[in-house]
């Protein structure tokens, strides 16, 4: 089967792999439907994150099942499944508190932009839909796989709730998805930071109330002139830079929250953002598996399309492709079709 | 009337300065009925903090009300009252939303180990007692000033609801309220990290369930042994050290969530500890008015009894003693008479 390989830094490429195959019980084997390209993906393509040798890549895909393990009930061979970035038992202790990206058995993928996937603990991993989605839906639940669910996990790390006064950092499709999760969890106000025509467009789509063009000391000083000079309720932090965090810190009230689901690259937290003026910070990895069943069902019946934020689609063989066009921002995100 | 002075580390004195009296139409001015020390008030006597010039200190009182200004309705001369350490007008988004630590319009005091004490913002800061209270419930007011609802904000803050596993970094009297708030807030197990016998005993009183002596790693590993490996659901972090915070934040289980109310005293945030293990932290200082009302119900009813955090009482002319005391932990917590 094809597998992406990353072997340096801006050199990914479609290489052929042996198939994955059942190995334990507990296995699953699937067969891509689609696939994308993350954010973070671009972290090793860029040299920010060391490529040590060459490595299959991808941590989003939804497909139909091939073949299951023994010890796989819940799903089976044909069925259209939907699924996290990382696999889950959904039963350890800490799945049962809702922290299934930290599963006590969790695992990782050997990459997912290929043909065929082996996916670990697939019975508290993979969800099958109703039944097979129309191909017009295929985006949206590929989305739940990483971004949707990441946005959603922000948004609930920053306590938003009906009524609350929402600012999201980032207008990546994770800060698009955070946008469209802040809403739906019954934001009154959502302040979407971007300034590209494209992402502020789907950013009002989803629910933004208003857009903020500037960032830094001017952006916050914008939220904070919308805001009676308070700030906001909750802040959703989709970036992950130093200047990203600090913003998003800065833009809440006192009293606030921030939900940070950008990866870190921070050297120094600024905590004179936070204790004085009791601005709390959580978040990390999204649970996918927690919130799936809900979102499945918002995309099901058609209440969220969080596919919106793919807007380049590409032939699985033009990978190389894909992450050309997300360097150099010419995509907000990239499908791939095997 | 007399004050305490704070001249210098190691340096306080109680002497004559003039009487407080009502500068602006919201202001109150309150005879002392009782005052305390407080675990930050230390920092300066330390040297820790710098004391630059000889300054009236404290921040803990009750009282009865001597005058109000004119625009003060809710409380009049003669009713015995309750506050918090830091003044706040009630009314400002701030307040409304919950975070009266950071009023708009908040002051703090010009010293409370005083005779008399002038109270801005008296209409949102004063709460009166339904009545003259019994001297032996002046105490556990007097608690409500400040170390109790610090405690019952680290609680808040980090999230303990009915059934959670708890544990509490910090036995001083933030550290004992803690463990009374999260007792109080349905925490199923409360650990209480304690190496002291009498303090081990208040803790116990206030519903701790477990007491664990270690600190640092071998503290952190005894709360992971006894948590199946797991870790806290929540954890309150009451002193402010670099060490304390680290070990707050790894007691925590994946998902779990730091209510710190320490003051802090910490170069670099330990993220390593956040993130990737999706351990939130929020705090800072404790928003005293959003919780008065039902705190002094509860002391009122007799359900809580945080004055028993005071192991020591001296007339208010040996305050010198009382600062000597606590430095030298002789005392936990020391209560003040005029």
């Amino acid at each position: 089967m094809l597998s992406t390989i990353i072997h340096a830094p801006g050199d990914v490429r479609l290489e052929e792999r042996p198939d994955p195959t059942i190995l334990e019980p507990t296995d699953a084997v699937i067969r891509t439907v689609a696939t994308c390209v993350c954010g973070s993906d671009l972290w090793r393509y860029r040299g920010i994150q060391e490529v040590k040798r060459p490595t299959p890549i991808g941590h989003e895909y939804v497909g139909v099942v091939e073949a299951v393990g023994g010890a796989v009930t819940t799903v089976r061979p044909g069925q259209f499944v939907v699924e996290g970035f990382l696999t889950s038992d959904n039963t350890c202790p800490l799945c049962k508190a809702g922290a299934h990206a930290n599963c006590q058995n969790g695992t990782g993928y050997d990459g997912c932009q290929a043909e065929l996937i082996r996916v670990q603990n697939a019975e508290g991993t993979l969800l099958a839909t109703p039944e097979d989605p129309e191909d017009a839906m295929v985006p949206s639940l590929l989305a739940l796989s990483d971004v949707m669910c990441t946005g959603w996990h922000a948004a609930v790390s920053a306590d938003v709730r009906p009524g609350s006064t929402v600012v999201v950092v980032g207008d990546g499709a994770v800060g698009l998805c955070g946008v469209l999760a802040a809403s739906q969890l019954g934001a009154e106000r959502v302040i979407a930071m971007s300034r590209h025509a494209d992402r502020q467009a789907i950013a009002r789509a989803f629910g933004a109330t208003d857009v903020v063009a500037q960032r830094g000391d001017e952006g916050v000083e914008q939220v904070m002139e919308m805001t009676g000079g308070v700030g906001a309720d909750a802040v959703l932090e989709c970036v992950g830079t130093e200047d990203s965090v600090a913003q998003a810190l800065r833009s809440a009230r006192a009293g606030g929250m921030v939900g940070w689901v950008g990866v870190p690259h921070v050297t120094q937290l600024p905590q004179e953002h936070m204790f004085w003026k009791n601005v709390g910070l959580r978040g990390g990895p999204a649970p996918v598996r927690a919130y799936l069943p809900d979102l499945l069902k918002r995309v099901w019946d058609g209440t969220i399309e969080p596919g919106k934020v793919f807007d380049l689609t590409l032939p699985l063989d033009h990978v190389a492709e894909a992450y050309a066009a997300m360097d150099q921002r010419r995509a907000t995100k990239v499908l791939l079709r095997p």
